[in-house]
């Protein structure tokens, strides 16, 4: 198949040290993946890009390198990344319409929805964020029949279920990345940002609780929620070990006992799950979102409704297999499985080999 | 012709009262200027919208009417506000990839720049603001042969000369709106948002060191410049009249001895200007932008290079015949005029009459 793919200009592909975006993760793998299987994948990222795939850069730095946008960023930075983002979107719709492509793959920049129509090819696009009512508003707004969306969990399919999904394709963890680990200390650990909706503060409450000694990982260390929340609770057992760059994510992670997964909000898929239980830590999770989809609940750990179930799931850790963990994701979770799952959902809407 | 028109679905056209946007009102004199002279056009404006031309509404409430959108707002207004027109354009070009239009009349929208590669007949741009960098960067990088601009001066273009430009088309005042009025009081005035680069500040300040009175019209009367610059100077002689209704502007301008626009930015067109000529009253401004373009200097009112200018010419307004001054918009800024140019330069792009 011929595949068009288009992800960020922001940034190159892969993204410069510091930048963690998972949407560009899972638009790699995917591009690298199906190139590799013998598929002509084209993306529109901007200079400085490497990957296996082609690449059309529009002839676009990435945005936060174009000097000539300074000025235009100060007035009004969204307006900047969307305008900068149609230039490359612009190219490769009309690459499209000249019949360069069998079809489209987008992840899941909201701009690209209202170019689909001006296409025959089908235009599939992954979605990664929380369908908030104000993007389901236009998803459900632009109609026309060659557009088609992915979904990361069922669950995330939940405010807009109407949408024409094509495909639930959960995302993949590379394995070699992510070593089993059967040893472990005897702290648990939490991976997220200094946010409200990712339970940082319960996972303190719930480490004090249990007696249990915690290591958090990410930032930023600074602004009401660090400030008010995480550091008055910062000890010699409960530690913050600053921003790891992803390097260093699989083995601080594997060292635990358990990975706490507070979550307040819906979310979407949650690597860090699968990256946890990969490495053979148990996962404990608020059952929201795609949690119930992603783990195996008294297997590879556990999925609990408040912060007393995660107190008591923490005292239970003991009676998981690490290495359940790691088979759980190696059958499911894999980025061999992720591709499968894009190749045959774009032969089905092709009807290409 | 069959021309395709979009300026904004943010307010309905004409806009509820209280919004003045200029762009929105030379969109409908052009759009119901072409429909009376016999041409086929259609207007994609929201619900509500009351115009001579067809209108296609994409099934939209004009955006500040949209409940569903309130989250999105809420998160990124900018973005919001790109998304919803983006619904328009994408209907707009869909429909003209079909074949539905001769020509389409874009006012000015950067996010429509994008679409019009995909289309194959001509799109012209009224460009209506000035040509910062960040603007013009995009307007650089996406060309295509059936991509064309209109210029509202020609002083517009100098931050870019090398757009593929077609025509400069000055924008035109209703003559019957602002008639001519004779006799006229002892005081100046100045129409204009309370912002730095209009210049309130300098003609308060001419006002005084000619002890001329002077009303001054326009909002908001809030904020650290009116703070500063305006509100400690309001006396009996320098009064501000607040933000008067379209309706109210001919006769609060038609009663001056003269006009002052000394403007601290480059100004595009500058609409007051041919208002205030209209009714017969003399302008007097700093030669920036699109001035010596718009007016004659000593016979419409004086060009000035800057304070100390201004203060002489204001002794010198009496020399001023308020006929040649609307003479002068009745010749070069009618509305018939303006219509004439846009009739003309779509007749030439399309080569259809």
């Amino acid at each position: 198949m011929r595949i068009g793919v288009f992800c960020t200009n922001e940034y190159t592909t892969p993204p410069p040290k510091g930048i963690i975006y998972a949407p560009l993760v899972v638009a790699q793998q995917v591009a690298d993946g199906l190139t590799e299987r013998g598929h002509d994948v084209t993306v529109y990222a901007p200079r400085g890009s490497r990957m296996k795939s082609k690449i059309i850069t529009s002839e676009l730095r990435p945005l936060y390198n174009e000097p000539k946008l300074k000025e235009f960023n100060a007035i009004n930075l969204e307006r900047g990344v969307a305008s900068y983002e149609n230039i490359a979107l612009s190219d490769l719709f009309r690459h499209a319409q000249k019949g360069k492509y069998d079809i489209l793959h987008i992840h899941p920049s909201i701009r690209a929805v209202f170019y689909a129509p001006l296409v025959k090819i089908p235009v599939v696009f992954t979605l990664h964020d929380p369908l908030l009512p104000g993007k389901s508003f236009f998803y459900n707004k632009v109609r026309a029949k060659n557009i088609h969306y992915v979904s990361i969990s069922n669950a995330q399919r939940r405010p807009a279920p109407k949408l024409p999904w094509t495909s639930t394709i959960y995302n993949g963890v590379d394995l070699r990345r992510f070593p089993f680990q059967k040893t472990h200390g005897k702290h648990l650990v939490i991976v997220g940002r200094m946010k409200v909706e990712k339970g940082i503060y319960e996972a303190i409450l719930a480490a004090r609780k249990t007696r249990t000694p915690l290591k958090i990982a990410g930032g930023p260390a600074q602004g009401p929620y660090w400030e008010r929340k995480i550091k008055p609770y910062l000890s010699n057992t409960i530690k913050h070990v600053g921003m790891l760059p992803y390097s260093k994510i699989p083995k601080f992670i594997s060292e635990a006992r358990g990975f706490l997964f507070p979550i307040k909000w819906e979310e979407p898929f949650g690597l860090v799950m699968i990256e946890s239980m990969a490495t053979g830590t148990p996962v404990i999770a608020f059952n929201r979102g795609s949690v119930s989809e992603i783990m195996k609940n008294n297997k590879t750990g556990f999925i609990v409704n408040n912060f007393n179930g995660m107190v008591r799931a923490i005292g239970k850790l003991d009676d998981i297999d690490r290495r359940i963990c790691r088979d759980h994701v190696e059958k499911n979770f894999s980025i061999e499985k992720m591709i499968n799952g894009y190749e045959d959902t774009f032969k089905k809407l092709t009807r290409k080999k």
